[in-house]
């Protein structure tokens, strides 16, 4: 191989926590990587800011430019890692028209604008690649685009939040509220100063559509996804939850389903949600602690495969990045086509309404004789099946509510969202019914 | 996408599980497939010894042939499941000859003679792939190969045999003796007539060369993986690792090293081995039950990373055949280099002896005082560090040999093979000692 005939020129924009570490990779590894891709990678520049903020990493301060697009006009390979909608969206766009491969991992852009950026990409034949995007270090596009190729993909679930994971394994572990784990969390590093965009679900969401779209061979942005956070999740779910034998973790999910729209003529469609889910213990998702991610996917022939990693961190997201890099600099030395994303279907999404699942429900009742007959009735007159019911009765003064409550379990079969809330609603009405403590969803079981 | 404006012809050798799955799909799913690769893949033959055998999978009966020579030369892709090294080879060696691109799942050739097939496509510029020889349906090889090709790989250890972990799986959730779970596996159609290449832990040291190949990008063979079985783990042993808090799996580890050799020198260099290991229970590997397989990787900048699926099976294994034949069909369609495996550096196969790990220690010991100092200035004269302890004394006439024997269970800090066998050697020449009954590597800690 002749390793040094040729030098890629290569752009990074920004410096942050990731950038900085492909910044060290790209100059501490020239050698390696000049003998994997047959090309010299040479850092020309890095467009930051501030010239003179501080950095983790030391790099050379001649790299450093506040010209980010006179960069990206020098460029065989520009990186983006600077995160945001703007400059990010420009400077890629403009890179696009210079014929620069694009490598990027900034999911809030591509969930808000991957349509738009995509086609300009084919269009103009570059590579845009974004394995860095989702699931930080865990390689997920390249096995869904590649390696599944010949297979049908119909479910993937995600655990692609590492700050919402550390929480909620943590309220498993310990036993704590959700507000103490959180505050544990922001004081270990593991969630922002402002952790909304995590524990609201948001971040899931937007990693959401991108796998969607790459396992379902269609566009789908961030307003498609169906979204609910962890902030009601209380220790008594947890606790409930584990005692029958179920994790709670927030998967992010997309699947091909068929539904009935109005004419009652099916249609085939993909939905794609966020929210809190039980799964069992013994899962392959059940395992995955801390602030580990996992990317869970079913695929007609292949069965059930999991793809497990960090989801975060400077040096593992710098990791997918450099993978990327040298996956472009490899096509730039030996020829062929940029690998771009593949839209062939037009799937339509499909509301949460066209979502069957099964459900937990846990309820706080009176220990009355008939309480169960009356409870079993109303899911028979909604159309909801029980799969398993489980009864704890509390005796008078042990502090819970009332003499002689009972503490109700239920996993139902699958069932739509709709037959679902009716029978919640007509439960709540029955004059035995303390309350209904939690209602959440059960996958993978 | 002009997707019918080529034709590929696609030729299979053998219609076994995997053959005749892969058959089905290129069958059933010829649009789906066309629209993926911008080429219709004609399926021309399938290549069988005996045409009128009977087949699990309804196949055209027009399609068979015995001539599988005739096939091969007439064929843009050929896939190769017949297994064995004959004629498999040469008719892998006549597809590269005539500038087919080949699919391959056969290990146990790519372990023997992986190195010479490499070359020769190298030369004729042709693609061989052959995801499906590793871990059946996990794609592993491309995130390999691609996805990390920016990162360095410091070690791999991988559940790759679903024969032995259903056994050893078994074994661990029942308390069953080998030889009965063995039969079970075998009755359950987990293990094959002749189980010798899964429980002596051939079959998983042929997957261990192949992946050390790949991610040390250095040729290894069949010969230079230090190879154990797991015929010797006993029921005891199982309960002893589940009570300290460990499972045991048998692994293929390959990892880089260093070494001195006889002059002193350091060297750096690769170990390749297959042996049962006590890994933590929480671990990743820990949660891979039943005949799953799992790939669990250590990269410099990614860190942990695992990938998990079903290692075995037709349709799981055809899914990674398709993912192959998908690939090798675009590049054929728009143009490109082949994909081949990326040798570069040339690492040197260093033996067990240079590799250090944990070790678990079980011994049978008379309860009586002194016994542990004894013990533990043997480990402490032979340079071995003791990380952990623990002592059980059983009282007399509970069924264990001799009045007042004590089960001690010693978990070691790395150290040599030498060291430790020297180790057991002096532990073994105690007069207070009643037996060494196990002796194992740990790894995961």
């Amino acid at each position: 191989m002749t390793a040094n005939s040729k030098t890629l020129k290569v752009a990074l924009l920004g410096a942050g926590n990731v950038g900085s570490q492909v910044a060290r990779i790209l100059l501490d590894d020239a050698d390696a990587l000049a003998a994997r891709t047959g090309a010299r990678l040479e850092l020309v520049g890095i467009a930051v800011r501030n010239v003179d903020a501080p950095r983790e990493v030391e790099l050379p301060r001649e790299l450093f430019t506040t010209d980010a697009s006179a960069l990206v006009r020098g460029a065989d390979i520009v990186i983006e890692l600077m995160g945001g909608l703007e400059p990010a969206r420009t400077l890629i766009l403009e890179a696009i028209e210079h014929g620069a491969a694009v490598v990027t991992g900034n999911k809030a852009l591509l969930a808000v604008d991957g349509p738009t950026l995509y086609e300009k990409a084919d269009a103009a034949g570059v590579q845009l690649s974004f394995e860095a995007a989702v699931a930080g270090a865990i390689p997920i596009l390249r096995p869904i685009n590649d390696s599944l190729a010949g297979d049908k993909i119909t479910r993937i679930m995600g655990i692609v939040n590492g700050t919402t994971n550390y929480i909620l394994d943590a309220m498993d572990s310990t036993g704590a509220q959700f507000a103490d784990a959180l505050a544990d969390a922001t004081r270990l590093g593991y969630a922002e100063a402002d952790p909304t965009a995590d524990i609201e679900g948001h971040d899931a969401a937007a990693k959401g559509a991108i796998l969607a779209s790459l396992a379902f061979h269609t566009r789908f942005a961030l307003e498609d996804v169906d979204c609910q956070g962890i902030t009601e999740v209380t220790a008594a779910d947890i606790a409930a939850a584990k005692d029958a034998g179920y994790v709670i973790k927030l998967l992010a999910i997309a699947e091909k389903l068929e539904a009935a729209n109005s004419d009652g003529a099916i249609t085939s469609g993909v939905s794609v949600r966020v929210h809190p889910t039980l799964i069992p213990r013994e899962h392959p998702l059940g395992a995955v602690r801390g602030a580990f991610n996992a990317v869970f996917v079913e695929a007609e022939s292949a069965g059930e495969l999991m793809f497990y990693g960090r989801g975060a961190g400077g040096s593992p997201t710098a990791s997918a990045v450099m993978g990327d890099v040298v996956s472009a600099a490899r096509r730039m030395v030996l020829g062929g086509p940029g690998r771009t994303e593949s839209t062939i279907e037009v799937l339509p999404v499909l509301p949460i309404e066209a979502v069957t699942t099964q459900y937990y429900i846990g309820i706080d009742a009176a220990d009355q004789p008939g309480v169960l007959a009356k409870i079993s009735a109303l899911f028979a007159q909604n159309g909801v099946s029980i799969e398993t019911m489980r009864q704890t009765v509390h005796s008078e003064g042990n502090g819970h509510d009332g003499p002689g409550s009972a503490e109700l379990r239920i996993v139902t079969h699958r069932a739509s969202e709709a037959a679902l809330a009716a029978t919640v609603e007509a439960i709540k009405g029955l004059d035995i019914i303390n309350s209904v403590t939690s209602v959440l969803r059960v996958e993978g079981v």
